[in-house]
């Protein structure tokens, strides 16, 4: 089996939607699993054990959510160390009130993401354009959720939104299964 | 007077549209006064003899347009290498079709505009979340103003859009003139 | 007085060391004061009380420290909600092992950093590349202090590197008192 | 055969050496073939022929050289319209003078740089902390070479800094080989 570590961080449940979508995607790709973990309770072993890894955060003042953050700073950085993820699949995605209509930071916040997958040693997989819920809720480097309408109100997740979460997860996976015991780095 | 440069490329008269409103903004400011280059026409002497700079761009896959890269290059440099803008101030904005509701990679644009402004040593105005038009056109380093629909079919800046842009320029202009004969950096 | 609030976290005292440069060249400045406070103990008061804010992290896995994060979302997010830091003025700093002669990741440090900033509406501060101790420890976005050698052993922060610390202190107290006053954003 | 496409621009020789060292790196996986282009010679087809394909720009104002820009305006666009890149292999590298030991920009450098690549819809292959030549020219992004002293004055790039351009060449064509054939986006 192809494991997908997927830890997130949410306030009202958007980032976490897009979470359960992205472990969805996971499951449709033949001999891949996904494993869901809150930022608060993913461990070292999650990581040491897995194949892939999927982070997810809420958009806080331009930047990754402090939780998430603490997971990177003491749990990832544990793994970074050791050098024991380098050659593994790597992705982010994000989501956000993004007030007026340029993301509002939300691609500082999945190059925060990145940055923790680069240093990792992990290979990066986008979003290609092409990618089916694209439009609704795509950037390059993954998935954001926009869960406030322009005035701030929040409207949550749509269905249409959830589609690029579930293919990013599933592109993710077939990487994995891909790239599964073949040596990238030598 | 205050002089404020603003400089910009177009593609399809997005920006063009912006950079106008922008010197609209800082005409509204008694004692400021606009000026408007394309890129290609800026030169080391327009940079001289402004009290600040604005620069904008179209994005193009998530950065900015090569043309305001050459002036960037070629005219820009000269004055870092002699630190002769330190202390002036500085700010962007830029437009893009902004497919995937994300931002289309307009946060990296506006950094890329930024740090030539950073490195030449100038104060940056950012775009207050308070700003009128600030809704519909807004991020928080600057105006974005995104030209097509979510399915990419162009739609052109509405006018509604222009007015961040608008006030983008006036924040710039009353900045220059606050601190206009004062050595802020010793 | 000018009041300079100086929010910082410290792992090996490195940014610490930082903090307190800054906070000496803040006091170089006549009629400003500089308050330090690490960012557990910072509170909503102090940014409200303050005319400009510098905000200092180590760079843990290519961003700052989850601290500083908390800081940012818990307590600079109540000041953004009521618009009660714009036109104020704003910069960064930053130290880390620096492994790879690259940076380490400083740059996107400093910028998330700086979102926090930006977001607030604050007036952003970079380091002139003509400012004393540049050489030794500075980027266009801050001062960056080194405190590994190319072997990453610690051997902590120089006299020599915190110079730039010293005068970007100066330098946002300078540029505070300049606008002291002053309504910038109209 | 499995075919890596480096295109690159130079101002005094260091990017292109690096670009050398890649293309060394390539060589030495059996079945790849290395192709080195100034970014004013690549076309289309270029691309289109490749399996992978790696861009390095010198850092100029703290982004990338004009010329690359005008490559990825002007040339990766077309592609991007196309969606031919989709699934294939990228990776960056950058040199500069690199003043004030921050890196000088090349962070935003190489992001700037892998946003054209994650826009292409292209798997991104980092550079592990524990590559030969990590130490004395890497950043989690890329290799970065140094061209210069701390007092600025050019010193080239030694033999020591291109290992890490030699290495990252081999584990882009590695990563490509592995998955050439592999259709990893559904």
């Amino acid at each position: 089996m192809v494991k997908v570590l997927i830890v997130y961080a949410s306030d009202h449940g958007g980032t976490e939607k897009m979470a359960q979508a992205v472990a969805e995607g996971v499951k449709l790709v033949p001999e891949c699993e996904a494993e869901l973990k809150r930022a608060d309770q993913a461990t070292i072993q999650d990581l040491l054990s897995s194949d892939a890894l999927l982070v997810g955060s809420p958009v806080h003042m331009g930047s990754i959510d402090w939780r998430i953050k603490k997971f990177i700073d003491t749990v990832c950085s544990g793994a970074w160390m050791q050098d024991k993820m380098i050659g593994k699949v790597g992705a982010v995605f994000a989501s956000g009130a993004g007030y007026g209509n340029g993301g509002g930071g939300c691609e500082l916040t999945m190059l925060a993401l990145l940055n923790n997958i680069a240093e990792l040693g992990m290979l990066i997989v986008p979003l290609p354009k092409n990618t089916p819920g694209y439009q609704a809720a795509g950037l390059q480097w993954g998935p954001y959720g926009r869960a406030h309408a322009e005035d701030l109100s929040p409207k949550g997740l749509s269905e249409e939104q959830l589609i690029s979460s579930r293919n990013h997860g599933k592109n993710v996976a077939t990487v994995a299964k891909a790239l599964k015991g073949i040596q990238v780095f030598a």
